[in-house]
């Protein structure tokens, strides 16, 4: 029998995990820097609960394993971290608040299998339960903005747009209220088929051609938050979305955002569940949406019974990856120093030098396989350690070892006591 | 509807979760200092993987969860990380060795929910692949002292056995060869039914009062290696399970490991596959398992086909988790500053502070809820922030404001200018 995997699923070995692991804890510390703290929930969920109409709607129901448990009970595994937050919120109805939480885990969706797209993925979401101030929406997108700068993106920016702003648009284009999905879910697909492929799209919805030629010239609108603004004030004045754009804004700049966002009235985000301000990292040139998020203020109480505005913005820890694993050289390993003995009767000796330096902080191997000096520097240098200590026996009579640097190649002979300092300087 | 979780599941609010994360990361970071890397494989497994014989055997078969998926093939969801990490192996056969590796992630088994046991739990492993050398089980034992210490047990163990001298010992008491694993089973409950119900066990499985007699007596033995090494080599002299257990404990005094281990011969550790050390971590007073290991040569070959000797331990952070929350209070979140404004009028002034303050590399919160600043210091207080920051119309007239010290009640004005610096010093 061969073993294999599980179509749409992957293995990470650790040159591919140390990397995502150094994602993760980055955006780890911005989170906890603006007060997010960890939540965790589980995969399995009740059936019952992942496919409430107001969670994921009947599209990702199909999508969703589910399974009768061996007491009969039909059990799926979480589509997304939203719909169990939501039940979390449900089920702790004395949760203080302003809740800020961020939570990392596996989702799965039986979907087409596409490059970066499997059916077991990681999510990392932030989310700001509980108030309606829009300093919370200023503050998903102030953490998106410093967590891409730390990871080392570039040309990225934050698009943003507002769903009462979009509605109102397309009343102004001419859009009847009940085609309103329509129009969404049409613009939506922007980015990925042009304008002339929305606009084939809005004529198969059946919307007529003077209300298409409207709204394809409001959604080619983006660039500088004043300059949009002012635009869409003479076409919507008055209109709240505007209002919440403004304030959105407003508070970034307070906050010391001056650039990486701006303001795109094609942006519609496909969740139904938005109700305010919306937003997605972007990179020049990328196609490919890197985070995104916004106000959600209807969704839990729709939900779960409970009124609780929410906002919040999702990781694509997979695109960010497929980005930095072509910008960075994967590490082969983390460990600094390897421990050599040039023979068996060092070993013991090597044990206990390769102990000294871990407990000056170091990151340490020892010679596992008995093999000879050689075969060791190999080793070595192919996992890309820097160092290596020899522990001969004539260097040991002088309680001595020999540290080779495996870049520059440059030996140096030192006094064992010396060893941590010497590698450290 | 009343929204619940599936039976056997649990949710981690912040506090709990705060702590599962440093638990982790302080046992990653010692990972790391032994040269382990991070691996992940998938939840999803093929139902024939899952249920290879030499893996989980038929025990675990039954409690794992599967189901056919939409395209109609078998999947189960990973009862451990062993056989996914042997799949792995098999799937690369040319993975440079030796190959270390943590993982960390969850796995579900459909078993009786009792308190500390659920259906969907994490595991955390270190396994050494592709070695012999019992370097490798001294580094695993090396690793439980040091993650145990950093995690601030202080009444910890690590039992130690050898497989090879358990069967010797059974041979030595008069137990037949085919009663090895009835023999196994039996004094494996010995922590949970104790000396008496061992006896019961032994007589169930038909073994004669005499071997009874005997294995009890021997099962009994536990204490410092040199003490214990002796005595087992006057009853079985030249087993290689000594020499194993003499080499192991040899090269953990070389480590400077000095104590916090013992040998105790009653140790044997349920899996079928392990061959040689086996080890298990204890506290002094507590009748659970913190962690537990060994040496498994032979699963990997029968598994995958592949000769691939393998040594490991696995961490049990549920176990470990009861234990720490009953020590240290719980925080309820990182944050150590909270930015109050005292009216709507200073926010601007409060986010630009925030801003500045998270710059210098704090934790910090903003009102969210427009609350009064009454309001304010209860929910920082509550959370356990140490500084308030008020930001009032006259303080900022002089481009200053109050910090307070929430847990002395101590207040002081200061010049925004050196804020950062008056909260780090």
């Amino acid at each position: 029998m061969t073993l294999e995997r599980v179509r749409g699923t992957v293995d990470y070995l650790p040159p591919e995990m140390m990397l995502r692991e150094e994602i993760v804890n980055t955006c780890i510390k911005i989170f906890n820097r603006y007060g997010f703290g960890p939540m965790d929930t589980p995969v399995l969920e009740k059936w019952e609960t992942l496919t409430i109409k107001s969670g994921g709607g009947e599209e990702i129901a199909k999508e969703t394993y589910n399974f009768k448990d061996q007491s009969g009970r039909r059990i799926g595994l979480r589509f997304d971290l939203t719909v169990p937050s939501a039940r979390v919120l449900a089920m702790n109805p004395k949760m203080p608040m302003p809740f800020k939480r961020y939570q990392y885990g596996k989702v799965f969706r039986y979907q087409e299998v596409k490059p970066g797209r499997t059916r077991e993925f990681y999510q990392l979401d932030i989310d700001i339960y509980g108030t309606n101030s829009l300093v919370a929406d200023a503050e998903c997108v102030g953490v998106a903005i410093e967590c891409f700068k730390e990871l080392g993106f570039k040309d990225y920016y934050v698009r943003i747009n507002n769903r009462k702003l979009l509605q109102g648009l397309l009343n102004y284009a001419g859009v009847r209220p009940d085609r309103t999905l329509d129009a969404y879910r049409a613009i939506d697909k922007l980015d990925k088929i042009g304008i002339k492929g929305v606009r084939k799209e809005l004529e198969k919805r059946g919307i007529r051609k003077e209300v298409i030629k409207n709204l394809l010239s409001i959604i080619k609108v983006k660039g500088k938050p004043n300059e949009i603004l002012k635009k869409v004030s003479e076409w919507v004045p008055g209109n709240l979305g505007i209002k919440e754009l403004e304030e959105l804004i407003r508070y970034l700049k307070a906050m010391g955002f001056k650039d990486k966002y701006l303001i795109d009235l094609s942006l519609v985000r496909g969740l139904e569940y938005y109700t305010g301000n919306i937003f997605e990292v972007n990179a020049e040139g990328l196609n490919v949406s890197f985070a995104g998020g916004g106000r959600y203020d209807e969704m839990i109480k729709k939900f779960a019974g409970v009124e609780i505005p929410a906002v919040g913005i999702s990781f694509g820890i997979e695109p960010i990856f497929q980005v930095l694993v072509k910008k960075k050289e994967l590490k082969k390993s983390r460990t600094l120093v390897f421990v050599a003995p040039v023979s068996d009767k060092q070993l013991i000796k090597s044990l206990n030098i390769a102990s000294k330096l871990r407990k000056a902080g170091l990151n340490v191997e020892v010679d596992l396989k008995n093999r000879s000096l050689t075969k060791n520097i190999e080793y070595a240098a192919k996992k890309g350690m820097k160092y290596i200590v020899i522990v001969g026996e004539r260097d040991l009579k002088e309680g001595k070892v020999t540290i080779r640097n495996l870049i520059t190649g440059n030996e140096k002979r030192t006094n064992i006591k010396r060893l941590p300092n010497e590698i450290r300087n």
